[in-house]
């Protein structure tokens, strides 16, 4: 049972040209989405407080902080577009792990290709590459331990995720095999992340935290720093200590035959899934109906448990707790008709018309609901009665979002950090992603271009 | 039970002249015996494998890598001088948790020392507190955990190590007791390093991804970057995920009124534990008699059961596989009357006179006899039996290595890489660090006078 030793001679031999087109595909969907929530949150306080603390002790300035102008070594970069990914928790989703696949892996080796597009550019097509193997790596392992490793209480996107981003960088820098074993043992012996955390700025630093380690792990392997030669299976290594089931099979068998990131979803609107239905309904009806917020007397919905369990606040304060009233969901989704991050704002949670429809909205517990499906009916002031069933919710793998959906996820998230021309150049870019001859132009296709750095570098003595 | 909180705030709230002087001489020890191991192990493969994959990607030269002359980022030397110091396993042991308290602790804060030196400096007094203080969290924590974690495969170095790490640095920062909290937290989510690694490059590597680490924690809580509020008691802490046991009250029964590093011990000879009895009888005996390798017929041991265990290869054929040969250990130590690095070369493996005397040495394991503690008798050609009994070894609680001890194994370690007058210079300052006003000069008084740096840095385009 050499499972280590397998995935690497997996990751170091797998030919591009045998990723089919949909695989493809999946990868630039990823990355669409990936680079929107990076931007989206790049201007967020955990990011800023970060960057505030590790802007002056940056190496080469070869790397770019997706949104910002401010340039950064390949380890903060790694650190920070994971972080930013992940703050809105609006990136994307392996259903069958809840690892959030791409802000380890992208992030690290977005870093890296910039840093090597300085003697030998990265292609897109290679880019993409080693981005569809991290994902398999990080969700086949994720897989072996899940739901036991999760459910002790470990961040699994992180967890897992430092071996995705040891693998994808790890290709980039073409690693052989017993190299690649390494990295993937100096990886198991960094894997890191405690649930602890949810609620504060640590939690989204931990998809860069991986993504740092992950990628120092693969940058010591090429070195020839030498590491465990079973660091995933073995009697010490990561499954053994980190969880109390390990299916190795989940890791080697059908590689290469099955791609998990084509398991990947995509989150339509900015909050919990188990919202997402009510959101959804809501919409529809508010666009087949042209409804405004004054035109709704009351709605009812029927629901999964875990919608009142986790986000029956009926008086949220703030836009973080927006985030966990299906009630204010509703009433935002009629106003702006999306559920975005502009639905969780500070100001439309206290916007007092939006706070008297969310006080007419009901919810009741119904058997036979699953967790994305809801029953919403919708009373209107004119004595209407209207009703919408929600079978399968956007977003899911069943209802996928369209990549015009993703494209439209894509606008308003950066919305107001870039400009709307660069926007739909960068869209473009990301579509065509696998036809770039330099990998690193993505990064530079995300700096605003207009404004300044907003963190400065201090005169230093010397 | 808020133990996060109350170790926080005995952090940040201890006074350095509440530390009794017996303390505080002890850590003036640890610093020795810690700055002879790194400048010791600063020509070792490990760390110039590493120091290629990283020196290029160095921030600001501020720090300083023990017993090298390249200088690089605070980061970089948080993570080289934890891995020189753990390289030859000839680090300071905390025998009630086998922590090596040392390398995570230290190895972070000399480079913050180093960088604040520029603006202002830290003193050796304020330097040694935060040591002393960074040393009793760590060991707290892993008597708290301790045995199960470290039985369940986790590296207690590196694990409870980051959190000695974080503590000292944020200590050093000046941390309020919420920042303190968050920095515990940030630890607690980078707490990583598994034994699967032992015996690769990856091993000593730990304490110095636990001193980063722990660096990076107080970094981002200085800034305010907030994290968990009960990282190593909370359902989902540090504790709950990484042990199955879990005693709080060894964190805060007696914060203050007892002192983890006055358990410190030392050792003597670069070897496993359990042959240091016979390294330290055959050299009593060879120092009392005068005498030389062909003057012996044999050696016969009595001894626990472990020694043969672990130690009893008969034909070691390098110098790594030497350190687990009891037979080998004895034989160095009458040739060359020491048990350091220099009794483990491949040369002396290999020595034809060595292995003579090797062959010669025979072990039985002894009912009574402690892991401490080796019946000697070495009959001689001249037909003399000479007959030792060490009850309690050179280097144990019962009988610590005295400061002369110390001094003569920090002469044999640094030999070859600082001249001598410059290797008595370095000692003097470690005795005196409390007196220093700027502690980063015990950096540069361990950087070698003589020669250049070994990495270059290669132009790069721009």
């Amino acid at each position: 049972m050499d499972v280590t030793r397998t995935l690497a001679k997996f990751i170091v031999s797998h030919k591009a040209a045998d990723v089919p087109q949909a695989v493809r595909h999946e990868g630039a969907r990823s990355l669409l989405n990936w680079v929107a929530c990076a931007v989206g949150a790049s201007r967020h306080q955990t990011v800023k407080r970060t960057l505030a603390a590790l802007y002056d002790l940056s190496g080469p300035r070869d790397a770019t902080i997706l949104g910002r102008r401010e340039r950064v070594d390949i380890f903060q970069a790694a650190l920070m577009n994971g972080t930013t990914s992940h703050t809105f928790d609006f990136d994307d989703t392996h259903m069958k792990t809840v690892i959030h696949p791409s802000g380890p892996v992208l992030s690290a080796i977005l870093a890296l290709a910039e840093r090597q597009s300085l003697r030998t550019p990265v292609s897109g097509r290679d880019f993409l590459h080693a981005f569809i193997l991290g994902v398999e790596t990080e969700c086949r392992i994720g897989l072996s331990v899940f739901p036991h490793h999760y459910d002790a209480g470990w961040h699994i996107t992180a967890t897992a995720g430092v071996f995705g981003a040891a693998a994808a960088a790890g290709r980039l820098l073409k690693l052989n095999e017993q190299q690649m074993v390494w990295a993937l043992g100096t990886a198991a012996t960094q894997a890191c992340g405690i649930r602890e955390t949810f609620g504060s700025m640590a939690k989204p630093l931990h998809p860069g935290i991986a993504a740092r380690n992950g990628l120092l792990s693969a940058l010591l392997a090429k070195k020839n720093v030498t590491s465990a030669e079973q660091g995933i299976e073995g009697r010490r290594g990561f499954a053994a200590i980190l969880s109390t089931k390990f299916d190795p099979d989940a890791i080697t068998a059908g590689l290469g035959r099955t791609w998990e990131i084509s398991a990947n979803s995509y989150k339509p609107y900015a909050c919990g899934v188990v919202i997402h239905p009510a959101i959804d309904g809501c919409i529809q009806l508010r666009n087949e109906h042209k409804l405004k917020l004054d035109d709704i007397e009351r709605i009812d919905l029927k629901v999964h448990p875990l919608v009142l369990e986790l986000t029956g606040r009926r008086t949220p304060k703030s836009g973080l707790e927006g985030k966990f009233s299906v009630f204010h969901s509703c009433a935002a989704a009629i106003l702006l008709g999306e559920g975005g991050e502009a639905a969780y704002s500070d100001a439309i949670v206290r916007n007092p018309r939006v706070i008297a429809l969310r006080d007419r909205v009901q919810a009741k517990v119904q058997a036979g609901v699953a967790e994305d499906q809801m029953h919403i009916t919708m009373t209107l002031k004119d004595g209407r009665v209207l009703k919408k069933y929600i079978e399968h919710v956007i977003g899911s793998v069943a209802r996928p979002m369209s990549d015009a959906d993703l494209e439209a996820k894509f606008r308003a998230l950066v919305k107001g950090i870039l400009p709307p021309v660069q926007t739909e150049k960068l869209i473009e870019v990301c579509w065509n992603f696998g036809k770039l001859k330099n990998a690193a132009q993505i990064a530079s296709a995300a700096v605003p271009v207009r404004g300044k750095p907003k963190v400065k570098t201090p005169a230093r003595k010397k």
